[in-house]
């Protein structure tokens, strides 16, 4: 392996490792199935699913045959051996789950959307339809997009945690507008056009991602009325309180394009001053500095899909209007990886003090 | 053929009809092909190429073989000819042809940028780098969007005209936010995140539009730097003119998605004051209703690009953001028929006093 | 309209005519409203839809809006007005539509495999699972491949008519095989390695049609087990009877391909002599040399699916193989229209002595 | 990293080792690029490119940013410095790289056709339609089908070698008919019906690879007149030698569809006797039951390209046909991968006693 890019020591761990994956045969859990088993850390995988117990992951999966061989069982049983758990139920479905966790003292990382909003029940039920179940969890759990809580997960680490995986949407939409976020100077609203691959309407058939149907065409889809919105909302909220700027207002639009993965997120957000590219550029590169997953390109280049297709890479590309006053930023992620499976695991690397690129340095792909 | 829309009787047109393209084997050109040769005012077809004179138009499209079979000739032998000359060439080498069919009193309707501009010089040299070669014939051109300009070409067709086809970007983004401008409470900048499939680049092989390269990919290009936006800016400040509200600043986008035709244009139009989405519907209805080729869709629909496929349909849904100050409009055209060689066979419809919708009434296919 | 290709007078057809459409809300259902709508020679059509009844056509496909707008009536609304039926169900439910329409003395075309294998009610029930429901309606049925039954179906058109228009495959296949079998030096098996678009999956949501699970991949399907084999074999078995050489055997192999619309066949004949290509050339052309929808290419052209998209027309290029002593032949059909609603509104066209062109003159897009 | 298939260890390798890549701009260097990078054994990469020289890898592919970064170089510079050294030079260009690499006592992994034909320079010159330039070079090399040649790789790897990198579709093709030519009832001619994904034709802009013209298309090409039907040939040859069964004549027609990676190959094999499935399949099972890399399927999975993607597999699945004596094997690889750079690094893992998998132990992905 060749290396160029400067790895930082591991913190050790000590024991045979074994993570669990309850809603293995979805496509997130799926993808995390993938991604833990070459993980470098990872000594054993114990799956469950509730559609295909019994089975195996490779009858579901024929693409895993050969490689990754391994029964599904009930989440119970991964749960009561796991020395982690992921969680890739559907939301409103796995809430005891974490619960369990926390009782068998083992951190558990869940995709859905159940533990984002941390103790604000009243946003999570008007766009979730469903109260919480476990209230106390609710004020446990850390919302785990790195590039906003990695110390709050590192300082919390010693007790058991319920990190609650970003959306895929607010990972793009977020990453691209938490720098403009240090300036004063944002004024609202800030509108994110985003694009997003077909695997992010997930595995079950349905009308709308019916090959005939979708591709060789672009729509919007729930225009004013995504679900991801509210979680943008409260993370530029937190990343403006932290940098004691104003909270930005957002409209966000999603789109579904004939691709397989990823998400481009276009964003627009208007200032109140004339930006130079250049010094927004250097905002942008310094902000991120120390990310391991953060490309900020050069200048002249823009994000596309395709150039982190299948890494962890959230690359963001930054231009100024011809007016000069309203900065347009652009973000490519894989929705599978940064905005799924691979975030999920960089939780982990912190949660356990592994270096933080474990298992996630897939190169991205061009095709 | 079933009739449950109403066709109004057309002017009788006199003679039998040649249409002359020059620039046949382009895509717009070709696209010209395939939809005159099937209109029902259109009895010969002259065709002319720079790149394939001396061959015929079934060698390079072989999709014509056994329907469509014309020699490609010289530019000069198509005007000499012709009673009418479309032109899909690219920009800044053919105003000269204008002057030609202006001479011999026949209608030129051009697809390039050279007309657009009017006699704004200025405008088009900074973004075309090229100044007017025959700065008077921009005197008497006009710019040919029917949903703007029906009565100017209409009153001046006795004459022979130079028409500026529209571009593909300004007509989808134009015909989305004309309606919001009758009303002043537009505020500025409004925002269009346009995506484009790539038949849009042309037929020209280059690395942008090399299947591995483009295919399962999105990705924004020209951001702040597209020679649509002044094109734009243009015809809403005409408009805007025309209904007495301020001119509104833009923000133009273009994105490129693995689809063959279609243009998205998501606009984001702020509003001074608080909308209701039945009313921002009612006005749009109101303000197509006599429109042949501007669907509004019913609330609850959303544009795409696939209903509106092969059609010289605009569809525009409208939406409200939940903050209730921000129209979302979404409009969806095929960029090969409405963005470029339907519309123009629309400006000959009424030029000549055709029914408008002749030539034109392929019904759009989802796939 | 330009008209460099021959159209033979039509005969006269007297009174307004009602099309009827049962099944109308699948694909080849919609297909059938697209195409029918705008036929010169229908003047009314009647829907008829089971999922959807009481709904509007133009509500199921948004795509019609403003164009094609009818109510969803039952199956014997539709028959109890309709001038000619067409049923566009799935295959096993219908076959008592077509008992109906011949009571009413009204043409029924189908578009399942119900009425294709006439009196051989064993081949039908070992490939459908059925047993014919009515046998001596089988008995009166024709099998619609025009290049093969014309004559049969004007012959018999006085009286009311079931026909069985022929399975996508069959019609690709059959084609490209029928010249080859006026020689009796083929031998056996002729391979038929055929590649489909994915429409061709019906409009009902399914894993393998999932965009995520079949977009960018290419994987056959039921090898040696798929139901148009039987009809291949039959239709070319009756065309080596009409010629007095052997019934060739048949290996068919279906492939799906992340296209909407197309089937490629790649058809290997073995010859038991060594062919001249041009002379292999030369009989195709000159077998199809009536036809107007089959499109012998150029030696030098090979089929593509993309050369007939959107029309009734069936390209055939030929090849032989280095050895000399293998027949290749490629044909290529959109799916949808030569292997479906195409091919059965030109069997109305024979039926009713229509110009067997009309309503089907769209020309091929390359995209 | 979890481990469920055994991994033999690997022989020691001593000294810290340099890789380099001559043509790594093109698609098959690059690919080259990123498995090398990630690769256990290789310390150094250095890269060159004729049409870049003096960039960076990472200016021509912007996916690699912030991971793989290196100049381009002269050849002569790589091949000065290098342990071993791969080409992905176009055809009949670089023969003499191969002389300069065996000067300096290194091994040459060419993925060019230049050294594939031994020292049949007669074939090769009717092929690719130049002489040998060193013929004597010819006599060393080593065509580098693990599963045909390993032994004799292994053997000869003391002194410096050439290993001639098998075709793409040669690779599909000779796995799949392999096992059947253990039995001599093997008949000819084999059918090799091939379609392969558009990064086969390469990173140059052309226009049968423009997306508008291959996406939503099907098409064969080069019917009867593919460069790889001689190496094909050949080696079925080899193996027919090895196995003491007739040598079978081979008619091959590849077909391009709008995927980005993969080949799939439908074989049909006529066998003089009624084959049991049950028993081919075993027969199968057998012959690759020590390859690291072939996966012959279970009885009812299909070979798919979407489960090899990415990945060093070849999945075969094996059918019979209706009639029995027709074998039909569906072979699955990633053209870039197992069909060039994949399989050039199995070689040097051969070459070097390397563990065979190692950089090379990618899960496929589904989509």
């Amino acid at each position: 392996m060749v290396t160029n890019v400067d790895h930082k020591p591991p913190k050790v761990h000590n024991y045979p490792m074994i993570a669990g994956i309850i809603g293995a045969t979805g496509y997130a859990g799926a993808e995390l199935v993938r991604l833990l088993f070459k993980h470098p850390k990872i000594d054993k995988l114990l799956l469950s699913s509730v559609s295909f117990e019994g089975e195996r992951v490779e009858d579901i999966y024929p693409n895993f045959l050969g490689v990754v061989s391994a029964p599904l069982l009930k989440a119970e049983e991964v749960i009561a051996a796991a020395d982690v758990v992921f969680s890739a139920l559907p939301h409103a479905v796995g809430e005891h789950f974490g619960a369990a966790c926390l009782e068998r003292k083992v951190h558990y990382i869940d995709l859905s959307a159940d533990f984002r909003f941390d103790d604000d029940e009243e946003v999570y039920s008007k766009w979730y339809g469903k109260p919480y179940q476990f209230p106390q969890l609710h004020k446990k759990s850390i919302y785990g997009l790195p590039e906003l809580n990695r110390q709050k997960i590192k300082d919390n680490a010693k007790e058991p945690l319920i990190i609650a995986n970003p959306g895929c949407y607010p990972t793009g939409a977020s990453l691209g507008i938490f720098p403009a976020l240090q300036s004063p100077s944002v004024e609202k609203p800030i509108i994110i056009n985003a694009i997003t691959g077909i695997s992010g309407g997930g595995r079950e058939p349905s009308r709308s991602f019916h090959y005939s149907e979708c591709a060789d065409s672009v729509t919007p889809y729930k225009v004013a009325s995504h679900r991801h919105s509210p979680e943008i909302t409260r993370n530029l909220a937190m990343m403006a309180l932290r940098a004691g700027t104003p909270a930005p207002q957002v409209i966000f639009t999603p789109h579904l394009a004939p691709i397989n993965r990823g998400i481009l997120s276009t964003i627009y957000i208007p200032l109140g001053t004339t930006a130079k590219t250049v010094e927004i550029h250097e905002l942008y590169v310094d902000f991120y500095k120390d990310e391991p997953f953060v490309r900020v390109l050069p200048l002249g280049l823009t994000a596309a899909t395709n150039r982190v297709r299948m890494s962890n890479f959230c690359d963001i590309s930054v231009h100024v209007d011809l007016n000069g006053s309203t900065l347009i930023v652009v973000t490519a992620i894989d929705n599978m990886v940064k905005g799924a499976a691979g975030q999920a695991i960089q939780n982990m690397n912190i949660l356990f003090g592994f270096d933080e690129r474990a298992g996630l340095e897939t190169i991205p792909m061009l095709f």
